[in-house]
């Protein structure tokens, strides 16, 4: 990590604390002001093409003692994140709370792991630095790259280069918990292809289809941590590649692809970061299961629920998903994306993945 | 992988059906013999130290309709995993399942995944050729490795020569959905650490646990992949290494240590294969969290029951199991491994770890 992104962190958190204490000084009664954090209060900033959060805030004050026991717990963490960033340090949210208990004020520890996973959402917003830039670290990375790529990672010994297909075993390249230690050195990539299951992604790896199509295949392994989402932005908007996501064909899949493209509500202050509002989805789509005679399963109560939903949700209010959604709910099907395989292994890396490309201009 | 292996595994396939063929021409009803497959007919087998099947068999004949099916479906089987095997590829579970569905005759597709992958295990028992050598890979492999080891990865697109430490990111060294393409080359490593969550691992990547100690940190993510007890498996037998588990001290952990050291029910046919007798336990262990004082929560009612039903688990039957479950009963407190946070973020590394690794004669 560069010292420079640390004491530019360090000094957005230590601005905060004087803040407080200017307020003290002045007489005022300390508090801190933060957007709402609601679906109504979500936006669609079309500048920036994708979702934020709205006019709207609440207000923190130190005039009750609940409200000035979160501040106090505030200022508590920012001094340690400040220490952290200035030994180069990092640590999980989960240490974070477990660790407030060595504080010397009773009122200052965390209840219980809510409490402190939202206080450094938190300061992400009011600060505008992110959780990764405090070095604070998730619980699981998981994900992984294969394909065309040579990067550099400066890790805590030093930095490594690695080419994503040259220098890696079978399972690829495995994304560190903060990926702005990646510089993108050379690459021979013509798009990104994020894939959902760990089934197909070793589809794809076994049938060369990075290496044949040039692609770099991103396991998104289920709904995809901030850490590949935010290689996925980088590496569209630092190589212009165009990213394309591979699900399978159901409304929890849906939701993977919008977290890719649009955010999530939980990190709306963060989407400019994280999302890739220009992430097409190829499918499975509701129009494949039709067109290629998919094995399915009936939709459950809760799958048609999740639909109904997505209809309302501002992030699909577009003609492309309200056609398929309403297709689906009428077909009352789903389709698994190694469904493909009823077509044989190779379906879907001789016929489906390259049809698809094609028609979304992609190839 | 190896032609020989490939070789192998088919030939064993194709005398399991050659064996019905001989049924068939000497006027048999066809049929075939599984072990029970259930917790009272698990064993100990004192020379290898670890469970396997009893002695109880049940037969699979062709004499009902149902039955019939059934071997019909393993003779389909038999024969993809014979042509997959000859072309050297690979699929997963999951691509069986919807593979069957372009098979000839119908009355020999699954009718469902869980019908497609008894029949694979069933054949891994019949055959004594794992999973793995049938090139069926898992939906997940996901764990990884860090450490003072240099191994050579035979993967589908060639040799790749990497040492886990110099040779990858932060992240590590990713696990191939078969270890037995790992051939190692050369470590320096004291012993092996097995660590359950992705916070703990990063913790000890971090403060260099793995240079400071010589270790190979191996992230069990959980219940562990077969392919992640598989390598630690052979890290123990081939380059003599003592295996260490680290995992938080409650009952499911307790069952992870157990899956890694003892095997599992579902997979006791592989237990000589996958499990590690000698593996040590480091902890949490309830006495630790009186010793250390550590954050608690409290037992849940399934807590209890997992730990009373652990009690009469052959595989927990040892003085220390029932001392250290009987004192987590008597205190009623399970803690997890990051709550040594509470003692700040180097107390792991430098007290916990070398005081436990002492205790247990590995230092």
């Amino acid at each position: 990590m560069s010292t420079d992104t640390n004491q530019e962190a360090r000094e957005q958190l230590i601005d905060l604390a004087a803040e407080f204490y200017d307020q003290f000084e002045g007489g005022e009664i300390p508090s801190m002001s933060l957007p709402t954090r609601t679906k109504s209060n979500i936006e669609y900033d079309e500048e920036k093409g994708v979702w934020v959060y709205g006019d709207r805030t609440s207000r923190r004050s130190a005039n009750s003692v609940r409200g000035a026991q979160k501040l106090l717990k505030a200022v508590y963490t920012i001094e340690f994140l400040a220490d952290q960033l200035e030994e180069d340090r990092s640590s999980t949210l989960r240490e974070l709370y477990y660790l407030s208990e060595s504080w010397d004020n009773d009122n200052a520890q965390f209840n219980d792991q809510d409490e402190s996973n939202q206080l450094i959402e938190d300061l992400e917003i009011v600060s505008e630095v992110t959780r990764e830039d405090f070095h604070m670290r998730p619980e699981e990375s998981g994900a992984k790259v294969m394909g065309p790529l040579h990067i550099r990672e400066q890790t805590n010994r030093g930095e490594r280069d690695i080419h994503c297909q040259l220098d890696v075993g079978q399972g690829g390249y495995q994304i560190p918990n903060n990926p702005d230690t990646i510089e993108f050195l050379d690459n021979d990539a013509d798009f990104v292809l994020c894939v959902e299951t760990g089934g197909m992604r070793d589809r794809l790896v076994e049938n060369g289809f990075d290496a044949d199509y040039d692609a770099l295949i991103v396991h998104l392994g289920g709904q995809p941590a901030r850490a590949t989402r935010r290689l996925i932005r980088r590496l569209h908007d630092e190589l212009e590649l165009p990213v394309t996501v591979f699900a399978d064909g159901d409304p929890w899949s849906y939701r993977i692809y919008g977290s890719v493209a649009y955010g999530s509500i939980k990190s709306a202050h963060l989407s400019e970061y994280l999302a890739t509002p220009e992430a097409k989805y190829i499918g499975i789509q509701p129009a494949d299961i039709v067109e290629y005679d998919l094995p399915t399963d009936p939709l459950s109560d809760s799958d048609i629920n999740a639909l109904e939903s997505e209809l309302s949700d501002p992030r699909f209010q577009t003609d492309y998903w309200e056609e398929q959604i309403e297709l689906q709910l009428e077909i009352g099907k789903k389709a698994e994306q190694q469904s493909l395989a009823a077509r044989g292994l190779d379906f879907v890396t001789d016929t489906y993945l390259p049809e698809r490309l094609e028609a979304m201009g992609v190839l």
